[in-house]
């Protein structure tokens, strides 16, 4: 993503990012329960790992069926399924889960709103991943994360498999390092949301090193691909505020919500997570408020240097118009042999010296006069 | 509505959307009750669609009291009256429903705020339906659409048979495809709810092609026409917003009120119309706020015009004013007959060509102070 | 008031609306239910309507004393005050009517905040009514009006006479039209209520109206005048909002609070009235974020004249500059005699029409480079 | 202060305010209940009136000691004490009355923001009186008045002698006028109270004045220095509506909260006095609104005279300019003696009147341009 | 910190202020508990204060292991560490306190958001504290001050050694002055946090001045450094903001929430300190709106300036471009000998006095033209 931020000059393209402007939505009257999967969308791979205090296991599953024996054990069971291309394979995981209809259309049906809905024996928490990265061309990869936790098991569903901010966790669990291994599925699902959270700082850092680089531009040397790049920031960070809101009321709802598949001891956790939540929409609101101030500065910028435009042309003409109308007076051609009256300056024997240095005492006064209202300073001030 | 889009140059008619800014009103001082009814509506028309799980009939009523045995059977019977042009039908279809004068009321008076009411035996939603359509003056067509839920049938009341985004679902229940057909009235009065919601979705997709040119058209050749579209566009928000606001509140009422009428399973599908109604509404904001941004830019555009307007004028003028003052100054008639110090330049074996490098060497100087302050880089940067 | 809206030109006059401006205030100080009444306050007319199911009388009555035997009959008894230019007949009103000192001072301290308060065997209902006229000289006709319920009258005490929204009311009592008559002095209430209520939208519709014809004008013509009008529209949107917004409180209070002075019936009727002060707020905010954008669009339509000003100035300045060189340059005097170097174009044969040709191709030349670059569009797109 | 509304031309000193910028503080870590008096705080002067229904008697104590007597006898004392010059007089008071330390630390260390506290068998109320005057460098006086409400006596406090808006209320009491003597403590704050609240009223009306100056003077003759009254007025407008938000809690706080020492009978009337703060709150807001409508006014003014200012240079400059250029055309010297293409004009016998006619003709010609395209319409219009 | 003003010219250095723009974030998928130190962090000092109403003692301690006996005594155990350069301290600090893996995650990855959090036998309190000072290079120093109360200690875990707002309080303990050593740890919490929120009043003092001092810039002498100092300042005020806001929340979170851990006594005290907090928002608030109305100014001033400038431009050019015209005219090379009609005024007796009059009259037809206008007084108001 530090590699992606728009090069000055670079035009805004609105094609780039309609992915998350807009939220899915079917057409209207479609049945509930339809579901519609992009064309594109890869095939999704079954990730399954299995653990407790004592050992863990992970490998890849082909058929969904293969998940039932998981589902019930004392171990904690995190199915990972990345990528929606196949509707039978997600039929069938809907049924290997019982999950309602509803469930499976949220799941699928992305992008939705962040939320957490309760269910007899599971919790659907749908939840907003983004991670910085250069090779697509948005200022930053978004996929939704959904979560159906379950007594003994979590299962996650993203949209593709080629980001996501889990590694960390999955290595964690592989070197049954830290206390995860001794804890539910609950607190799982807290880890996996608290480095979904945790994964808005790297974006918001790389809005705030574009925020300090439009700072100087806008100051040093405002172009009009300036304002364009502020109008992209100010959309962005409208994108990024929508995504982190909800996701504060999820966690909110985790907490006070007495489900009883939520352990107290997790609640603490989610706490800390909750905190987080708030300071990345704290600073989402700061940079908003900032790229407006911004915008400001740059009308402010584009004024003052047209000031400048203004002040030299007015110098300049203000100098040169006075000489040249005298020096027009002395070109013209009244008859000296009709009348002495008739420009006698012409035939004096400093007639020229005399024309010279009084052009020179007009312009002089003038430079005077503009040098006292300090129309010169700014020249000077002005580096570019 | 796609190619209704105003085209460049095409003034803003305020006439055109008038019907969306008004709400109903009578005079102050009518009796509560009072029907008014736009002398344009059209004709009711009365179709019946009676259908249980075994079965659906669909027909063509002539006489509102014909429905009077569908209204206590044990099928769900979905009257649907389109067009409101005979009082004398209104209040009869009154009388069969058993329906509180300020019930009809509410139907007829369009354009009402969406707003649910309870009855003693029945249910009043009143929603607005929009749906994007080129036959229409407007930016998209909008009517009030008026449900009265009974314990088996459903009542729609539309302004117009014309539109409707009601199609899919007559279609499912005349094919008895989905699980529509296995449940009561309430599951009826959400699937046309969500329709009518998801309805928003297409005219919002305008709405965001229109911003995207807008975006394009203030930084490629931002003209008078591209504000007055910009400002038609913060207008059409304006009414969408205040179309949508209502109705969230409704399907919040729908949820929480513990109306016997509206069965718990169909609260659950409830949340999900919920969530969309909320995800149009983020939408909207957005876009309002996007808007508001694309006015600094055309403002700033502007600017940075006039900017390129008066360099230029600065640049010819500073070159040609200080040349045209040389000139003028060797166009003067000192004689040099009556003194060595009166413009001897002009007999120099040289004068001329001295005068001419004068001159260039000033036209030159200028040149390089203006391009090393820049203002020549501008100029080729301006395309149009 | 249609024929109201500022003309054109016509210059703000800020002393016209102070009425609305201020709230009433005594000295600070003053003693609680001291009753100032303005000098030019009409003398107050008091009319007596009384009716029941079966017949209504009205008339009018010079002691407020001869009203003491309606107050408990069982037919509904609605008293009519209008004007208080004096203050011992309010004085002896308050005493018939069992008024506490404050809810007197309410009523004719005029203008109050809408609100209600309860008192022990009455409630006290402060609204105020709006109506378009072209008699005064604010944009609108607004007076305040007190009505006092009980168990089986209603006091209303106006400021003048001359206007009122009751006319129709009066007129369905006097025909025993609609159920007006079945009921009690709660609905008669009820009926006031919403007839001022109502009031508000043809006011709005005439806000509307100017709204329209200034959009029109900001884009076809603006001139200094447009401004001052968008000015006073938002200050007389802001009077607007000031008395539409409490009194929506005021309604909201009465069906909410459990006053056995409202029957359950009327707070259904009440409800609906409810609803028309919600839209008369959506509306109002509407016109408020209009207004806000019309002034950009005013803003940005000086700035592009502006442009088109100095787009005229620098072409004409640009093209004619240059030759006016040229010309100066073979108006100097430098003499062919003294040196075959000296202007040898002014001894050529076709030196003149040489100097022409060149003057026409730099002209030419220009005239081009600002024709490709899209200065001249613009001068053809400016009508006026 | 009527007198002291800043004069045009006035600049902005930004000293003159700073007491009612700035909350009172101490060094970070100070003792709570260490009092920090101004050293030019005038020296405390102790007023007692001592009143019941029958007899009141007014006199000024010496000693604070001299109070405890009144503390608990049957009639109501207002102990009035103007000034805190001296630590230790208020601290025997402090003792007298047996006060917290903090109270008598909210009391000196002024100022602080308006609020309600309970203490044992007393009610702490802070209250900011503000009046008119224009002895003082600021728009208004403003100062703050603690209230000390015990069963039977009520301690004021304030900062200064000079001014308050008691008058009235001592004269009621002196003289026996009104239900005031009949009444206990919790009325005589009540009474206070409503004098502070009320106070707002005629500030307020200078404000409102002022905006009326303001809206004239930036329509008619807008300078640098209306901008900066506008400023002004808005920073003014801003310490109001900080002094009269709390002011409004207070009241609220003391109707809603059951403290035994005020009487239900006196709380009906503070409910008069919450909807005074209210109406001003409205004012407040209304005026900050109109005082930002202000600016833009302002810079559509500012805007509109640089147009006409551009204008004025173009028509002049497109008239002359083309004029000019012929004139230099027929100042060249090409020799018609060696060619008969050389300026054949210059011989011609109709050969000046035909220049003269040609320069007509241009000058002409673009006037009527110009004309058509309405440049002179705005020169009449502008009157100054 | 009054000396650290930014200077003006000094250029905006956005890297300066990175420390309080950003919280503290570990990657995405860390394990919660994991301490990250930064690398420049000074090594802990732990400062041990040890009171009671008879005796205090303080010294300083080397290993955490040493505070163990101090927890359980009667006195009051005051742990002041500063610094956090040494994990292992850190964790041995948190064994012997008994605290929570999420607490000392707290505490050491600074900075974090205010907050407060019940854990079984201890509250932790999260506040940030800000002192002025021009040792940094920001314009205030701010540093995270994490408070663990306990019912008989006080552990405070500070960034940095070097700035505290402690000073007064540590002297109060060691001379045994005030009530504090009569009072439990509670009341030593109570006085820290006081001392914390009276910080930020010196803080808004210094931006006080710079808003005073920008004041008076603003219209006086705008520059480019104008707005970029004002654009500073509306930064910082948002984090001083986003600083404030929630220490408000955590000190209501004290008074309300029953925690045994506070005294009912201390709660009064708090409410106290709770009072300045929200006296402090205001001041922000008011502040935030200063600074927004100054961009408003100071555009106004640029544009001001701008129409200065042209209107020298345009009476210079307006003046001299028709004398040239004229001198233009006479310039002119018609052959008086080729017929009477050719320039015969050049051959005038008082053809050259003639032609000045004519100009001079020209001159001075424009100059009371302007004059009228009102165009010269600007000229003289401008000082600068």
């Amino acid at each position: 993503m530090r590699d992606r931020k728009p090069e000055a000059g670079e035009a805004m393209d609105p094609e780039e990012d309609e992915s998350y402007v807009d939220y899915h939505y079917d057409d209207p009257g479609t049945m509930p329960g339809t579901l519609s999967i992009d064309k594109n969308a890869p095939p999704p791979e079954i990730h399954l790992i299995d653990y407790d205090a004592e050992q863990s296991t992970g490998r890849r599953v082909e058929h969904p069926e293969e998940l039932t024996p998981y589902l019930d054990n004392h171990s904690v069971s995190w199915v990972d399924v990345r990528g929606f291309g196949s509707e039978d394979i997600l039929r069938r995981l809907g049924k290997v889960f019982g999950l309602h209809p509803l469930v499976l259309e949220d799941i699928v049906n992305v992008p939705q709103r962040p939320k957490v809905e309760e269910y007899k024996d599971h919790l659907l928490i749908i939840a907003r991943m983004v991670c910085p990265t250069s090779e697509t061309a948005e200022a930053f990869f978004s996929e939704q994360v959904s979560l159906i936790l379950g007594k003994s098991y979590l299962l996650t569903v993203q949209e593709e498999a080629k980001f996501d901010v889990f590694g960390p966790v999955r290595e964690r669990i592989r070197t049954a390092k830290g206390i995860i291994c001794h804890q539910r599925a609950d607190y799982l699902a807290y880890t996996l949301l608290d480095a979904i959270v945790d994964g808005f700082y790297p974006v918001l850092e790389d809005f705030g090193e574009r925020i300090e680089a439009l700072e100087a531009e806008v100051v040093e040397n405002p172009t009009r691909g300036t304002l364009e790049r502020i109008y992209l920031l100010r959309r962005e960070l409208l994108m990024l505020r929508r995504a982190i809101w909800p996701q504060r009321d999820v966690i909110n709802a985790l907490i006070r919500d007495a489900n009883p598949l939520i352990g107290e001891e997790v609640r603490v956790y989610l706490r800390d997570c909750y905190d987080h939540a708030i300071q990345i929409i704290d600073m989402v609101e700061t940079y908003r408020e900032l790229a407006s101030s911004l915008t400001d500065i740059y009308m402010s910028s584009v004024s003052n240097r047209m000031n400048e435009v203004m002040k030299t042309l007015t110098v300049i003409s203000a100098i040169f118009i006075p000489l040249t109308f005298i020096a027009g007076v002395y070109g013209m051609n009244f008859d000296p042999e009709k009348s002495p009256w008739n420009m006698p300056e012409l035939e004096w024997y400093w007639g020229y010296p005399y024309s010279l240095v009084l052009m020179l005492s007009v312009a002089v006064g003038l430079v005077i006069y503009f040098w006292r209202r300090g129309w010169f300073e700014s020249f000077s001030r002005v580096k570019k």
